[in-house]
């Protein structure tokens, strides 16, 4: 019998985007939403590549979803996203009335939870799997984002 | 002389685009975003139409006025939206650091001013101008909804 994937197998989904998003040179965010068991939206961060301060991994991820599922909310849906939703994501995640959410690494500076009650009040919250490569990747990002403006 | 188009005159035309998505059978609120004058986006909400809970006004606005001027940053831009943005639209416009944002109409259950800070805080904010027309059709959206529905 195949093992029931879980959050951490996910996670390595939503983490495989942040790489393409690192190789493309974006801040490397990933994300995938689930929806009994399969995957129906993969999606990375692309600001640089569209211009649009708006294109996080989060945003593009509930559009592909909702129009994969054929309807508007993502009440039966895991996303699993790199780093813990802004306050934008974490808006678009309320209008879609998002069944769980499970986020890596955390994100001090501009993540949600500095706010109380952003999420849609049924929105399960997981935090965890990956948060340390996560992590990591965003640091090497900005390292050698660094290195190349000096 | 021309007289200098003011902040009444451009919320007119978001209320005009507000206009269209009441006729449209969209929830009624419309943008426009300004840059040196000129209106260089139109928006009004299309969450019906796209089947896309991140439509509003304002997020459509945003990203049109970033393609339109070519530069991610609306630093030197006023967005005019008839209603009060929510928390995702108003961390969408943290991120595009916009200069100036005049509203119309509050909304005191959803609307962004319920938290401290979400805008960015270079951004000036004026309230005001065609907040009761815009209330009003707000209102009547709503109120022909519920006939429908009952």
């Amino acid at each position: 019998m195949l093992a029931q994937k879980d959050d951490e197998y996910f996670m390595k989904q939503a983490f495989a985007e942040a790489m393409k998003a690192f190789d493309e040179g974006e801040v490397p965010v990933g994300a995938v939403v689930v929806s009994q068991g399969q995957i129906i939206a993969r999606a990375h961060n692309q600001t640089q590549l569209l211009d649009d301060v708006t294109a996080h991994a989060e945003m593009i991820g509930v559009t592909t979803a909702t129009s994969n599922v054929g309807y508007k909310y993502l009440n039966n849906c895991t996303l699993y996203v790199t780093l813990e939703p802004c306050v934008m994501c974490a808006g678009a995640l309320f209008w879609s009335k998002l069944g769980k959410l499970v986020y890596a690494a955390s994100d001090e500076k501009q993540g949600y939870t500095r706010y109380d009650d952003l999420l849609h009040p049924k929105t399960k919250v997981v935090q965890g799997p990956m948060a340390e490569e996560s992590r990591r990747l965003l640091q090497a990002f900005f390292q050698s984002k660094r290195k190349k403006s000096s």
